[in-house]
């Protein structure tokens, strides 16, 4: 298949997309290694002041590579690279258009937030690694079925609304973030957060964060570039 | 000891079977370093069109070879390859027998398969990873003792009856598929549901799939290959 | 330190008792890697026919070796080997003399023998991995202190009377053999039930095995050698 | 930047130092082996006799190297070596100021450390390995934000008081001790204790250690060496 073009989107092989495209194939080799997804997820990026974005084609995030991305429109049209799209592409292709803010989309299927999705609970912060959420929680995205359809991505885009993170009944998660590293530095914390909170509300009713603290905790800086710089360095091993 | 031969069977060595073989090995291999499996499950693979199988001699699952499989009919009769059966042959056997449709039998003794076999809780499909169960989830095969007979195995296979799934009580699970690969699939897919049932049920009553939305689910594509190409990438790994 | 010799007491360095040395390193390595053991427990054989008995010196189990291996007779003393004995050597001098059905004596502080020993809920067995044990569940030892006197490695072995494992209030287990083999499969056994018999506990009564289903169990074959090739099998691969 | 000097504080490359400084990098990759910190934990090692201390500058703990460590004083004062201190500076340089007999401060988001954090649940001992601990469990700092002012440094420091633990609300946990390698036994006891409190409470109330017992206990010997050399040799390894 020739890639098509698109006025204005840079070409599949542009060199100036090279560093994006590698950035993109390390976050999805992080998720997998961290234990976030299983062979099923994945991430995107969007091509910057386009439309655009790339995502792995039809393959687990373990194994994702250059020659395994694919450049597609909002609307799914194919832009470029390997030929098949993951069947859930309308997750990023929606998301990224109904939100010109976030520059990438992360898909899983997180244990943490398979359970909160289908708990009469919210996954509300309780540990400064959730400060970058709502004190409330993230909105459940309730339909059943795949998000492989147009409408069911919109669905998913306007329950995510303005926010970084849906939870998606019986599914998992999605969640946007200003750069893929925070993207997926966001879905890592939800999953622990996830986890703590799982563990904390066994023992009756946790302390959670108030808006206030929230705003204390908020008032540092956001997920320094130590927290990248270590997922990256755990790629050459296994545990 | 020499291989008997049987009307209308290949025999063990035959070059036609050589690629069936070789993906038992590596589906015994994958549910060892899915963490699936301890020391002492087993696979089995139906010889296309006859009541024969090929299954793991007396060696635990992470071991498997070419040279530790074993042919065996569906009554135990020695057909080929390594000349001790595993001590529970008759599980393989006589579902294969009374399932003509199953081509591929996974035993384990998966924590969360053995935690529901002992629970007063039904393992109901509330993740779209189960959407291959019954919405009332599998039955239990409730005696107590190996299963080393061939009556044993017929109960199991009742027990089992048309489903995909039978748990064994103080023992762990016995799962059909039509392929070694879905049979795979569904043992770790049936894992990660116990899994996340568990953590569900100690928050209160979780929502389950009903009928419908597991309809909704089923209607999308089942278990798609990047499943098995994801495990089987996983195996030159340790974790 | 010259060895001391006793009567009837073959030397450390006896060619007869290399493949025992051997299998012991092993045993230690095994418990390691399997994650039972952290830095602190210990594994002993007792020399046949002899109260003496092989256990690594002031060592962690997975630094085990045959240069840190000390022979010991039943009140401590110092018959070879390394020489600094480990501080509890009395659970193994003690419980060998009380025992002489016992070959082998493994001590872990697994958290699962760690939970048990603090709750008023004995760890009875519900799966047949357990079926070792008594229906009721072992006796715990309730003395507070480390077994490092002849007085409390004889209470120890007072407390664990005929049966296969004793637990350690605030402490972990001590289970013996009638091998190296054996006790350390019962060993890994004894954690791989406690984490069931947890899991199960918090969601209800679970069904245990009654004592005539644990009879049905019995009569099967036990411990199977393909798990000791499978635990051997797993020290060369990190996980 | 250059070193500044302090009075009667030796240079950042000083040769009696090397071995400290090496001592440190170990213990920083020993807490990321034991799964203890992810990539935000640090842990500090006193110049012996001085107010100043080494440690990691904005770097994770498992990428700890000479290189990347900082020397400073106890106000923030930089004396030396990699020049970007680490965020949360004041958890070290306050406590070591606060408290002379501490030689090494641990600092992790340990997830027991964090659970205990926001429960109204004391970490109570209830295994030897919490027999450092007041029988009573050890106190929580409750303000939220992170540590990086004096001021919030010193308020640890007084919530700490003459005791080995702080928790930290919403955060995880401060330790100290007289040695690096007792700050860093004390952090993964504490996380081991943490996780058996958790797991005991879910069965009801457990057997505490009661004050006596802790006295037994801690008349035995303390954190034997052979648990920091079992610590090292897996640091080859993964897991």
């Amino acid at each position: 298949m020739a890639s098509s073009s698109k006025a204005g989107v840079p070409a599949f092989d542009a060199p100036e997309l090279e560093e994006l495209k590698r950035t993109l194939v390390t976050a999805c080799h992080i998720l997998d290694r961290e234990g976030i997804t299983d062979g099923y997820g994945h991430v995107s990026a969007r091509v910057p002041g386009t439309a655009a974005f790339f995502t792995i084609a039809n393959v687990s995030p373990g194994l994702a590579s250059l020659e395994r991305l694919i450049m597609l429109d909002c609307d799914g049209a194919y832009l470029g690279g390997a030929e098949t799209p993951p069947n859930e592409w309308p997750i990023h292709g929606r998301v990224l258009r109904a939100r010109p803010d976030a520059m990438s989309v992360c898909h899983t299927h997180s244990v943490w937030s398979s359970l909160f999705s289908v708990l009469p609970i919210k996954l509300r912060p309780l540990h400064h690694y959730g400060k970058f959420l709502p004190a409330d929680g993230p909105p459940v995205y309730e339909a059943a079925g795949l998000v492989r359809t147009v409408e069911r991505g919109d669905a998913l885009a306007a329950a995510l609304g303005s926010g970084p993170v849906v939870l998606m009944r019986a599914h998992g998660d999605t969640v946007v973030g200003d750069s893929i590293q925070q993207a997926i530095q966001r879905t890592v914390r939800l999953a622990r957060l996830g986890e703590l909170l799982h563990l904390a509300l066994l023992h009756g009713e946790p302390r959670y964060l108030t808006p206030k603290e929230l705003e204390t905790f908020n008032a540092d800086e956001q997920f320094p570039a130590r927290g990248w710089e270590y997922f990256v360095s755990r790629l050459g091993k296994q545990g």
